[in-house]
């Protein structure tokens, strides 16, 4: 399989926005690492908190390792009111599955569903059975031109968007003008708002990596320009707003008006399974049901995800919410305490130690699942060549005692494996 | 929203492969027909049956419509194996979803429900949460040339692919030359096979409007010139072959080898929820659970649609799978007797009686609604402009009373509106 691309056509050895052959074959090797076997594809089956029974057979003969990949940030994924909630589903339909798209059929518990969002976070929501697909749906629209005022956009990448919106970036591209900029350079994106008529700026809210945009300064920029912003808040919902609106959505106190949009998931935070839309107007949300890809020629969330993410509801108009965000704060301050990062001292609840190596890196995650902590080891495509790192997602349902000995063992394996002390130059 | 597309960059008023704003504006008064209000995004309840308790309220007020718009063939998705697969699944894990992706992390049931299908569809099996997932993932692949011994191919489309494959032409443009072609012309795929060393076909194997793919022909090319064939079977799973490996998988006898993918749906024949790509090599395996996108950055179907598939599975191993791909040929032909369209005599169940106005169109399916019988009218941009239809999908649980009185319906109220008898000339 290690080939080297020639072009049958004379003129395709790359394209402009994208070289999966390069990708391909630069990763190959990180991903054929013997120890790398170990920490890709692991079946295992949750059982309480974050501890997980490792590989195949019967849970309670397999080890427990705790885990820090899922994104579960509150810990809700296994909350008894959210699986209670897809069963009941599932029970009250005798079925799982409305086999045709939503704008024909669905079932009435996803209206309902749509509607509880809608009043939680303060815009009109839109569930798709995946943000992946939600974001896919909005590609097209965006470059249409239908969503600003009948003008086509120039459409501004940040060059960290999810995946999820940047593989598209070759269908916004057939429609209208694409550009990509540096992470966060808010004076480049002022720059083409200053060029053109008429921009959208496409950017996650937390980046799955770490980190977060600046709203503040976006909604500066959407003030004197009109910038259209289309935000993917997947790792922010939940865990920020009095009743989890998310990164994004809590820091528009108003409504979210005919020029923003914002995508989330509602598995990470929220506990169920699925991704939404928030759109501030009626005349976006008839385009979308319209004319949303997936909305029109895919299907809905399955029932079991529309009962769970009912059952999410209630949790976040309770209590129960702000205690496990509060929770949530303390769990990231305890990591921060200890292990410094780039994102220390941000409310966020990713942290990426940078490594570098990428046979290093991945060594370390091996050394750390040896001692029973499960991490993510990301390198090529999903970050620069040589700047590999292991990703920590803490939750609210972590152990005090959990998070300080994985920083220990962090700090011990990152010493022994490179012979240099944390961080390293 | 009725506006008229100006470019702001003076070079893209319309996309080589796609116009969106021209779609929207031009579909747009068929949306807005008073008529079609009743028929599009309706909420309603399964209760027997093809039978469904229309609109919102308690089920047994509101009014009984036969449904042939849903796309369950078999009549699975009511199936009380199905049903109890989901729901154990849940119970099993106290869980509905795994919040990260499957290269990382996931339920054993996963990997127990890819090593049946694997056994069912004499493929290897990738399970994805849909099937417009599983075809994002693949159309980048393809491209790369990784899937053709490392050669970039031409990349031919059937015009009639399903619009998950379709979208995502600017992608493939991206990487290598992209062609489109006349839906089954052999001939011009034949032309492009000799005049090009590496051809990848991309096309449905039953087509969600009605009509197939001559996959003996395609395989004579295949055989002739290596062309390699990407076949989206969403409509034809289930439906066809001794266990259900469909209309397209059931046409290669022996292993699918290394130049056929075929994608299909876990939904629709199948019965729960999900998407698969049966592949027939070890290397694309690798390939497929290493870098398509949806696969390492988006989610695995939740719990309940694996355990769905599960119990699916185990009806596709008995004899009562037999039975109802029986029943449902029995119902196809039972509307074929009455009421010929370009699909009569096939053995899929989709059929499309073409009205050709769009008024019309809506106006028959908003009079069958009223004599209750849910239809699915449809129109551009799905169809060509004037070209409006309604679609009908039969399925093993219709009554044979009920598909004989939806005929006289259909050709009564045809007659009424249009003031022709059917078919319209």
């Amino acid at each position: 399989m290690q080939q080297q691309i020639a072009p049958t056509d004379g003129g395709h050895l790359s394209g402009q926005f994208r070289n999966t052959a390069h990708a391909i074959s630069e990763s190959r090797p990180y991903f054929d690492a013997p120890q790398m076997v170990d920490l890709m594809a692991v079946h295992g089956q949750s059982t309480t908190g974050r501890t997980i029974a490792w590989g195949n057979g019967p849970p309670e003969s397999r080890p427990q390792v705790i885990d820090f990949v899922r994104c579960s940030y509150l810990g809700l994924d296994n909350h008894p009111v959210i699986v209670a909630g897809a069963i009941d589903a599932i029970e009250a339909h005798r079925s799982l599955h409305c086999s045709c798209a939503r704008t024909r059929l669905n079932f009435d518990l996803l209206g309902e569903l749509e509607q509880i969002l809608s009043e939680i976070f303060c815009a009109r929501v839109l569930v798709f059975s995946s943000g992946m697909l939600a974001n896919l749906g909005a590609m097209p629209i965006l470059a249409s031109g239908q969503l600003t005022g009948g003008r086509k956009p120039v459409v501004v990448f940040d060059q960290f968007a999810h995946i999820s919106l940047a593989c598209h970036k070759p269908v916004v591209a057939d429609e209208t003008r694409v550009e990509t900029i540096v992470h966060n350079d808010i004076d480049a994106l002022e720059c083409l708002c200053r060029e053109n008529p008429v921009v959208v700026y496409v950017c996650d809210g937390v980046y799955s990596m770490g980190g977060y945009s600046p709203i503040k300064e976006l909604r500066q920029l959407q003030e004197r320009y009109g910038l259209f912003l289309y935000i993917d808040d997947a790792h922010g919902i939940s865990i920020f707003g009095r009743q989890g609106e998310g990164f994004a959505r809590s820091q528009f106190p108003e409504a979210l008006g005919d020029r923003t949009i914002i995508a989330a998931s509602l598995a990470k935070g929220f506990g169920a399974s699925g991704g939404v839309l928030m759109l501030g107007v009626a005349d976006h949300e008839v385009l979308f049901r319209r004319y949303s890809l997936p909305y029109t020629f895919s299907v809905a969330p399955n029932l079991a995800a529309v009962g769970a993410a009912l059952g999410s509801c209630k949790i976040h108009r309770s209590a129960e919410l702000g205690q496990r965000q509060r929770r949530l704060a303390q769990s990231i301050h305890l990591f921060d305490h200890r292990i410094a990062t780039a994102e220390q001292g941000n409310s966020v609840p990713i942290r990426t130690i940078t490594i570098g190596s990428e046979a290093n890196a991945i060594a370390i995650a091996k050394a750390l699942l040896d001692r029973g902590f499960y991490t993510l080891v990301t390198f090529f495509p999903t970050l620069g060549q040589e700047r590999a790192g292991i990703r920590v997602c803490v939750t609210a349902e972590h152990e005090v005692r959990d998070i300080e000995r994985l920083c220990d063992v962090i700090l011990q394996k990152i010493a022994e494996i490179t012979g240099k002390p944390y961080p390293l130059r």
